[in-house]
């Protein structure tokens, strides 16, 4: 499924070409440097074949054109080569497992990549607290069943989860369907060990819950997308596994009462919620046009879809609070019509719908992707508006999202690229969004496609205390250069 | 009680003199000044007596010499203080509920303090997600009653609530009961606007959950005790009010059965667990020696004891879960004796056990309190060790705290105030858990009391991350001096 869907998606996308930045004053990567590089981190890669998956995103959307890949496999390898390069002037792109959407993990140019799949040790698992410590390099899914032996999970969830890794995850500060239950990472990261740009390297690897000492700095890292320090190791809390877990799809008829049912999940459902997903009937059409064999999942055609899931300690508790939530959303006629999975295959087969929305989405064309935070009341006034601005297009506009997040995944679906959609799109979405101080990136990031739109949810003031914190921790900008700040 | 708290522990704690740093190379405050700053804010103290109870902290233990409080109402006002601060090198001190216990919110010499109590505005409140957005100044109580009418309530609570703003808990990163459950606020606070040094007003009031646009600004300022910044509004995520509310008390035979018995509650209770508060048989016994009137709560004398809370939407359910617990816990001898509140008055009453110690030993005589992070295998070890230390001293060591965060608070009781106890405590406690990596200052922060101890807990390197932070966002270093930072 991965590959295929990078190559359909690679096919779909890779036509538009972006305005590349022009190259900054950085010194050019010679002999003697790659010598020095190689004698302290013997793991590395200048074969233009075996490079070439590192200088491009697995969408084949954005191309660099390093030339040395750095496979570092401790801390000391990172300061050793930081600290070279940033003497020298080199720049360099951090890399974890190149799942990104914007960018942030390939070069622009001719930057060094560091790449930290080598670094994929766990450290330490406290089995009383549920706190893992491990290198920055471990794969997200590797260490959600390292802590599931034990009774725990990680507390993030993502498609990607089988190759991103949780120093990315960490950089770019990513989302997902846990995070309305467990919350951000910037509360489950508990602690960071991070190589400043001269090779600095700063413990504050706490395992500590509670840690009111100083400014918290490991929060500089979470987001920052390896502009201010590369990520080496982390300690993160794991939630308790949840042993009963439910899904139920939902229709509604408007999307008022998408809110209803939203508020009043969690009045029921309250601390067994776990998610709550939405889409739109154009995202269900979207799927069963490229799955034909896929019958509908209810049985009346709802213009909006909820899905739910709980996750809990008790599984006779969770059905009978999902059955009364059930029969009060009913009987208020908020939710028209709906189906509760039965069984562990038919929950995967629900939200497998949502998943394969994304996939539908590229085989069918070229899609225009928008990953928004919006505030609640006007969720679905960003599409109907959306729809009317593209009314002469031959466009189909498709939403669905992380509703409890108020994050949306709007996405406009033609056969072939076309610049007058692309025109009508930007920077309308961005600036609809930034009217209503919503997040032009909730959580996909800035990188490299959206540092020219950063000022639509930041303010000038914040821009440049940002740009600030780079000139400090960073001063020869060696870092990522390129993204994130304009 | 408060006032009583007040003069009993002012009593107790009073009689320690502690070494004060020299004046730093700030302007003195001139009529002009005065002049000027009332014409920018009229809400201004100048007689001594109405600054007095700005100029010491509720324990009467760190003492000011300001002669001028400002009590602005907008943040213009704080903006247009700060400006003038800033050029004129006079010194200030942002001061909340003043409720602290590390002199973080008292001046030190005679620094402008800068009062947010008028600044006590709700601006927004959405029923749908539950973010509250409001101004700095407002009293955490309030702030629960407000959310409450609608269902939600605020995601931290603390002795101080009826007192403390809640801009004085995000400046302070304020922990409290509820963090097991909802997290620290570096994930409850979607959004911050501050003020920095020189009356920059930085906006970053998001009220999205999700917000991947540059580096996570608002983290700056959660924790920073008002050196980097003074937060003027913040958004909240508030989760939703539990309908039922569990209590129960139990009493283990060691301490690893106090472990046995945490993690099992994490398993059988999983979501509804809501608090894991710990006391030993010394606090207890402190407790009852100055209530002679209280009754042992067990049939049985036990040396540990766990309070724990659950905390759900459903009564019938989390009654059964919580039985299902204590048969386990009980058949397995992990807990030898207990009680379970049979109504909210005797959960009050269980609770207030625990909430009664710090007054008890302060209504005792002397007390030297000490609140740290111990990973939690060597939670209890360091009780044995001070008792150790203390051998030949007549002295009770006393140790009670949130056990679900590893954070223990740590009280040596004597009837009177002995330098050779203190010299036996300090700098011994903070190096013995430095060595562990916990931490010396798990929820009050540094403030005043403890920046020559900071390095005990962050590494060489990251605290000159913070004075870099500190110089770029503060160069004259006008807030909150001689706090926080070595």
């Amino acid at each position: 499924m991965a590959m295929y869907l990078r190559s359909t998606m690679a096919r779909a996308l890779g036509k538009r070409s972006f305005a590349t930045a022009a190259r900054g004053a950085f010194a050019t990567l010679e002999a003697a440097d790659v010598a020095h590089l190689r004698s302290v981190c013997p793991s590395a890669l200048t074969d233009p074949d075996e490079i070439a998956p590192f200088n491009s995103d697995w969408l084949n959307k954005y191309h660099g054109h390093s030339q040395l890949v750095l496979r570092p496999k401790s801390t000391q390898e990172v300061s050793d080569i930081l600290k070279y390069c940033n003497e020298k002037k080199l720049a360099v792109v951090p890399q974890g497992g190149n799942t990104g959407l914007v960018g942030g993990s390939v070069p622009v140019h001719d930057e060094i990549i560091l790449s930290l799949g080598n670094m994929n040790q766990v450290e330490a698992f406290d089995e009383t607290s549920g706190i893992i410590v491990c290198q920055a390099g471990c794969i997200l899914e590797n260490l959600d069943a390292y802590a599931g032996k034990y009774g725990y999970m990680m507390p993030l969830d993502l498609g990607a989860k089988g190759t991103c890794q949780i120093g990315g995850n960490a950089a770019t500060n990513a989302g997902g369907l846990r995070l309305l239950r467990y919350g951000s990472l910037h509360g489950s990261i508990l602690g960071i060990e991070a190589v400043l740009a001269d090779g600095t390297i700063v413990d504050c690897l706490s395992t500590m819950r509670k840690d009111n000492t100083g400014y918290d700095l490991k929060q500089l890292f979470i987001g920052s997308e390896g502009t201010l320090g590369v990520i080496t190791k982390l300690s993160v809390l794991t939630p308790p596994r949840s042993t009963a877990v439910n899904v139920a799809l939902l229709g509604c008829e408007t999307f008022e009462d998408v809110k209803k049912a939203f508020v009043q999940a969690k009045k029921n459902l309250g601390e067994i919620l776990s998610a709550v997903e939405f889409m739109d009937r154009a995202s269900l059409d979207m799927v069963m046009s490229q799955q034909p064999s896929l019958a509908d999942p209810l049985s009346s055609n709802c213009p909006f879809y909820v899905l739910l899931e709980t996750s809990g300690s008790n599984e006779t508790h969770d059905m009978e609070k999902l059955e009364g939530y059930l029969e009060q959303v009913m009987e208020a006629g908020t939710v028209v019509d709906g189906t509760v999975a039965q069984d562990a295959a038919q929950a995967k087969k629900l939200f497998g719908i949502r998943e394969d929305i994304t996939l539908s989405l590229s085989s069918r064309g070229h899609v225009y992707k928008y990953d928004l935070s919006i505030p609640i009341d006007e969720y679905y006034t960003i599409v109907e508006d959306t729809r009317s601005a593209l009314a002469s297009h031959d466009a189909k506009v498709v939403a669905f999202g992380h509703l409890g997040d108020c994050n949306i995944h709007l996405n406009i679906s033609t056969l072939a690229y076309d610049d007058a959609v692309q025109k009508a799109l930007e920077p309308f979405l961005f600036e609809w969004t930034a009217k209503r101080r919503g997040s032009v990136s909730a959580e996909h990031g800035i990188g490299t496609h959206k540092p020219h739109f950063l000022h639509l949810s930041k303010s000038p003031e914040a821009i440049r205390m940002m740009q600030q914190m780079k000139c400090v921790f960073d001063p020869n900008g060696i870092l990522n250069p390129y993204k994130v700040l304009p």
